[in-house]
């Protein structure tokens, strides 16, 4: 028999992960609850026709395909059909619906838009959702990137208004201040970059023009002048980028200097414009002990097919640790008319799951008593004893407090090893005298310190109820 | 464009459908943490070569297989092999590696021996495991089976001692107490069905006579009569099965019974006294308020291929629902075996969450404040009243109080209704005099009785910290 392994890019969570998970998912999912969103849970199969087309064409060849069942080809009839198919495959190998009719979730976004679609009648707009699952991606897996992962979406739809901005930016910065996780919060507007795209008088290269800009952190400047004449973008447009960029001071001198800039400019103006109101929304309904920054960085252009108004994106802001992104979103305008329901519009963030637990461990942020399971354990010395520790567990458990006992009378060192390994914080040693003046005797497993006392006092000392 | 849908069998949730989901999952959650079992999760898909032979020939139909990726074929060689093994598949369908090496959790005990067997050497056994994840089965859909569907499984592995036995009884009882759902659990134990089958003379029809006595219930004793008869079981037999299961009354006069009949059997005597140590402890590890009968059935045998030891059903036995089986599970002695480590014997049971749910939603066992989302709903009056409520919002938030603005001006009949749909309690109308007097008015939504206070007043009203 082989080493039994598990697929590539995908993960077991030991205890102590799935317990630092939780707490990832708990403080998101209280804060939702804050902010009046509500949970909202899709099958982890989508038909496939729901996903594909929807990711671009990478995105088609990376979606995980679920083979049809009741493949068995019982009859000749049957076999002829599927190796027609089967041919059919050789030639598209990506639509191929008698193999397959089902996919696994490839993000929560189309499933979300989908359900809205599908439920429209019973839900009532603005309709304010949270959703925390896997997804799936034929992604080559490296550090950091897998191929099952969690999203953590946020999204409020069927409202235009910038009341919604301003509260996904204040989940953000609640979030990553509960986690202690220093964070720059990146904005700008696809308005602006597409009056960006219209100063330099090419509108039709606002996707060239974007996703070289996007680069700038990586390439620098030089990098991405060489580039944006590469992608034909003129001398005197490439002058005019580069003066757009230039512009710094904090978000309130970038805004005057960007409503100069675009002063004919509908499009940048209403770019401008809402992102003026957010930040004004933002810091009425901020908290005071929030401190990651916000700031707008025209250079920002992540999702850009999708996204029509703001666009927003998290980084880590220690110097500790080199991590991309780990949260970003944005507003769409019709996202749900993609499957038939139109002018629904729409804002949401997203949680990068995955990369903020690689952050917060490395930087120690995850609280200590996560990983403790049970409080205290009871040493089995077998017999009466035996029995008499089950009845101390019984009331022990009714108390509110976790323990266990150890289920065999084996040799002492062996369950004090045990106790160890498990990192509980007392042991309990229910022997015959303990027993027979009907008390216990608690160990401090940090301090040594042993002590004997009766139940009720033992159980005060675990901090049972 | 075709009207969205999602596959056969599977469900989307809403937040109501979440919210008592959660609850479910968090009771459970709760109970194991305090029996010491600590959380795994294992990914959604595993490789195919550690699924399939273990859930019997109708098992390996019913597991979804996922397409490899990359199946791009873009070379004629790449095509030539893919049709060869293609040619392969249409002789042996469910066998098919260059078209799928991996396939979707079936259940989660394969899972969990394959993560033990590769995990052996950093865990500290007894290993007291809990896990809650979806499966997927290729069933055909009806009533009360679904395609995507949730497991929950508690088990202690590397433990003979019955303790773990009783302490899995005690999960069983507190967690029905908790849901107040009315349950008898019935156990027996592989080893009396053996030794019934020696009692017979066929030891070597064990399965026969389990599979047949299984139906009792359904088909009554003179159907069972005569099927196992029909699979060769002699007269003499059939009525020594018959005086087996006419044995009667509460739990010691069974063993009892039991132990006198299987006098001179090895295995049925080891059988009783398992049975009888196992309802021993539980006596001692039992809360004195739980009241859910364990009853010794010997006619119970699910799963008989894969148990050695104690077996353990629950139904709901409440009259006024009619549902199958909502737990179960058993001891088993070399699981890991499968994987190449043996001799680590293991005991579990597993919730059945889908049916659980259906069963508390039918008797409305769920906590009625489950399905509030905010509490309280801030209307919007536009300008610098919502600028005003924005400031009374965040000290709401801050506060502790799920609470949500209105994100437009719209007319306050629309404003109203959402905040009735949304089943809010409180609604908070901050207008032109509310802002002025720096105060708040509050309507109770149940009441309609409407307050005029300070914020202060009002976070108190709203039961905030």
């Amino acid at each position: 028999m082989s080493k039994p392994s598990i697929p590539q890019g995908t993960r077991d969570f030991s205890p102590a992960e799935v317990r630092k998970r939780q707490y990832i998912f708990g403080t998101l999912k209280n804060i939702f609850e804050l902010y009046g969103f509500q949970p909202l849970e899709t099958p982890a199969m989508e038909n496939l026709v729901t996903l594909t087309g929807k990711y671009g064409e990478e995105g088609d060849r990376l979606i995980f395909k679920v083979l049809n069942n009741g493949l068995n080809m019982q009859t000749d009839e049957h076999k002829a059909k599927m190796t027609t198919e089967w041919e059919k495959m050789l030639q598209r190998p990506y639509a191929t619906p008698v193999i397959t009719e089902r996919a696994l979730r490839y993000d929560l976004t189309i499933p979300f838009a989908r359900y809205v679609v599908m439920h429209q009648s019973e839900l009532v707009f603005p309709f304010r959702r949270y959703q925390m699952q896997p997804v799936w991606r034929a992604d080559r897996p490296q550090k950091g990137r897998y191929r099952e992962f969690w999203q953590c979406d946020a999204d409020v739809v069927g409202s235009n208004s910038l009341v919604n901005e301003a509260e996904l930016l204040c989940i953000y910065q609640s979030a990553f201040h509960q986690f202690g996780l220093p964070v720059s919060i990146k904005i700008n507007s696809r308005k602006l970059l597409a009056a960006l795209a219209e100063l330099c008088g090419m509108p039709e290269k606002m996707t060239d023009i974007t996703v070289t800009l996007d680069k700038l952190d990586k390439i620098g400047w030089d990098g991405v002048a060489t580039e944006l004449g590469q992608r034909g973008i003129t001398d005197e447009g490439i002058a005019i980028i580069r003066r757009v960029i230039d512009i710094t001071g904090d978000n309130a001198a970038k805004l005057t200097a960007y409503r100069q800039l675009m002063a004919a400019n509908e499009t940048g103006l209403a770019g401008v414009e809402e992102l003026e109101t957010s930040l004004r929304h933002y810091g009425l309904l901020a908290d005071a002990a929030w401190t990651g920054s916000i700031d707008i960085d025209i250079s920002l252009a992540r999702g850009l097919n999708y996204y029509t108004g703001i666009i927003v994106e998290v980084v880590c802001s220690s110097d500790q640790v080199k991590m991309g992104s780990i949260g970003g979103g944005g507003r769409y305008d019709d996202l749900t008319g993609l499957f038939g329901l139109k002018g629904l519009s729409g804002v949401g963030v997203s949680f990068g799951i995955d990369r903020i637990y690689d952050v917060m461990d490395e930087l120690q942020l995850f609280p200590a008593h996560l990983n403790t399971g049970s409080k205290v354990l009871l040493l089995n010395f077998g017999g009466e004893n035996e029995a008499y520790a089950m009845q101390i567990l019984q009331k022990i458990r009714h108390a509110g407090i976790a323990a266990e006992l150890y289920p065999d009378p084996a040799k002492f060192d062996k369950q004090m090893k045990y106790a160890n390994k498990r990192g509980v914080e007392y042991v309990l040693l229910p022997g015959d005298d303990e027993r027979k003046n009907g008390v216990v005797s608690l160990k401090n497993f940090t301090t040594g310190v042993q002590q004997t006392m009766p139940v009720g006092e033992c159980i005060r000392v675990l901090g049972g109820q």
